[in-house]
């Protein structure tokens, strides 16, 4: 078992997760040699100010200049824990170049810049690990690249952002409104002082580019993701849902058949049966349906320090197994042989179907339904279920509520515009996408 | 991509899994080899009897032979799908004699005989998969040998039999009694006409045995496991732990600390927000605690066919992938290497400590209660709740419910003995376990 060296790993970053890393390989430095049969040291760290207090940094090489850990040939795996764009995409790049496996937790790189930091990768046979950049400490890329390698994917539809998720929850078990729970939730420092990428589904569209990616052997389009976040959810829509089985969760879903793929981050309607619907908190889960297996579920946390560090290190182990492996043999980095890569367009929202849940603000006078069910009958839309509320206490219109079935976001369009041309319309239509999945 | 040769798989067994397999490989094949890099083809099948009507037998060597099989020089991979203890140790063991990598879905082989196995495969040098023997197609030895590779394993909870699971699912759902629901699950092909290996719990201690196995680097130990069925379990405890906020499940369970680990399989009453609880019908769920990552759960069908076979196709393709890698850099068989396998005894269970539902058929006079809870009391066992429930319809006999907090499980054997011998009791003790999973 001490037949082999350490493995000699440079850390870009001692942040949070940085600092996880360090925690964890020192913690349990004797189950992982006793599991990758060789020793993981951490030799080099590189971080912007060197108050290191939280990492365990015994021994290291520390220095403020990212550069120089890439550069030092002592280091084998670069691990990049810096986040954004750059200086960490020029860096990974580098450290390709120089002959060193990288390990990353950074969905933002990978999303944007992945097709290019692959390719160099694949250009100088070195490995990119990255599941710490997709729900956190879940090993999904490794469940859906290697566990479910001998499936035709069909769709995935992930909780994969754990703020928004916190939120929905909060709303639904207090019946609290949106910006009340975002403050908690800031407060709680589970959402960021600018919580936009968590709340307007960008963080979550980083992730489901890159499930999209290793489900359907499709390069990375974060460009082509339909995104919409959860702002405007509100209580009563949360409360209606419920009444009618349903529960609204943030999802990233993605889906592919010969027509095209999918790619779209928006509050769901799912039915309450359905497992997803009971991840609540800050927890994430995917859930994954394929050709072979039929539904998989799988569940943990999404962020944090030691979560995503699990993730790091599983990378790293991975990586250390495969150092001697032909490269052609090992798993290729977005699931799919680099040369295999299909051209399957992304199809844009309009053609996209789905069921729908509406919430209309109208006046309470007769004629109202007829006009409403008019319009929604002349573009084919089929009504699943209708409910007429009593008006807020002091108000005068009365919500209405309604289930469509399935049918292309272009003839919604086409109708909610109609509908909120009447006169009887009073506010703008609600419109929030309803996914059965599998639960039809 | 086409650079490589195809690997070409002898079968061992063409029945439901063995078909399956046959159906995938077929089916997704241009999937795979995008995959893969290379073709993968079964080439040979043993079967009993050669009735292959569910199978895809194209270009297939068929034989009723298996050793015909598992001697070709053409095959590099066997995979053992014949089940049963013989044949299948023989066969496997001689594959791997003569160079031949093997995957088996085979749970009762690998419980019982699996430390042979990978001795003889460590010694050839040959790896053995076998991701199908536990949960089906979930591909959780992935999950935990690789994925969690970073973290020390607290415990595993497991509905890892979905017989069981439907069983009480039924009962829950419908309010109806064990063997009612039996002979249902035995009418929709769920049980097997005999029921025991599901029923008694021998099938989820197989898988359990090797969950444990991986989850702490201890050798298979089969014949430790604590072995307990749902025979006893009746639609009232179904009820009442309903009431009380609990669910009972049917859970393998593993568990590692200093002193020892804990192998167990019993029916176990846990709180209904526990996402494991929503585990409904014959799915299969696996929850796993982890000291980086905490609690992650994986979900999906434990049986059938294809939900089999996808295990077995992904474990053909790693095999495929460390063909060229060096064998010691592989991923160990039992997640830690062969030299750094732990003595950690097995605890008996006398010595577990867990929390108790006890159900008490007691006469309806004074003082009955003041005898039990001063045998509890006696024992240092503390009660969370009682509740005293009227007597059924016609009976004189007041059923008395408790649930204890944790004691080692030989204070609750010696307090049941004693309550049993109080003259205002008259029948026995109803005894389940209880788990908070995290939720104290």
């Amino acid at each position: 078992m001490s037949f082999y060296p350490p493995v000699k790993v440079g850390l870009l970053g001692l942040g949070t997760v940085g600092s996880g890393v360090t925690r964890v390989l020192s913690r349990n430095a004797g189950e992982i040699s006793r599991r990758a049969g060789r020793e993981i040291l951490i030799t080099h760290a590189a971080a912007r100010n060197l108050d290191t207090t939280t990492a365990h940094t015994a021994g290291m090489k520390l220095t403020g200049e990212a550069l120089d850990v890439v550069n030092d040939p002592e280091v084998s795996i670069i691990v990049e824990l810096m986040g954004g764009y750059e200086p960490a995409r020029s860096l990974v790049l580098q450290a390709l170049a120089n002959g060193k496996h990288v390990v990353t937790a950074n969905k933002a790189l990978i999303a944007k810049h992945g097709n290019e930091i692959f390719a160099t990768a694949q250009a100088t046979g070195m490995m990119v690990g990255f599941e710490a950049a997709v729900a956190g400490g879940i090993p999904i890329i490794k469940a859906i690249r290697e566990g479910l390698a001998g499936n035709r994917i069909e769709w995935v539809a992930g909780i994969i952002n754990g703020t928004a998720n916190f939120i929905l929850s909060e709303m639904r078990d207090k019946g609290r409104d949106f910006p009340e729970v975002l403050a908690e939730a800031q407060a709680l420092g589970y959402a960021e002082a600018d919580p936009t990428f968590d709340v307007e589904g960008i963080d979550a569209a980083h992730k489901l580019t890159i499930l999209a990616s290793i489900a359907f052997g499709i390069p990375l389009q974060f460009d082509r993701v339909y995104i919409e976040g959860i702002r405007h959810i509100t209580r009563e829509d949360v409360a209606y849902a419920e009444e009618l089985g349903y529960r609204i969760k943030h999802l990233g879903i993605a889906c592919c058949n010969e027509h095209g793929a999918q790619l779209r981050v928006h509050p769901t309607l799912i039915p309450k049966q359905q497992l997803l619907a009971s991840v609540n908190g800050v927890m994430n889960a995917v859930l994954v349906q394929a050709d072979a297996l039929g539904q998989s579920l799988y569940y943990g946390a999404g962020a944090g320090a030691e979560p995503t560090a699990s993730a790091v290190v599983a990378d790293i182990i991975d990586v250390v197994r495969t150092l001697t492996a032909d490269p052609d043999n090992r798993v290729p980095h977005l699931a799919f042989q680099p040369d295999a890569l299909s051209d399957l367009p992304v199809l844009p929202m309009t053609e996209v179907k789905t069921a729908y849940y509406l919430r209309l603000q109208a006046q309470d006078r007769p004629g109202v339904l007829a006009e409403v069910t008019r319009i929604l009958a002349d573009r084919d839309i089929s009504i699943e279920a209708l409910v007429q509320k009593e008006p807020a206490p002091g108000a005068s219109d009365v919500p209405i509520i309604l289930l469509t079935y399935e049918v292309q976001e272009r003839w919604m369009n086409e109708a909610i515009t109609a509908i909120e041309a009447l006169d009887s319309i009073s506010a703008p239509v609600a419109r929030i996408r309803l996914e059965h999945l599998g639960f039809d």
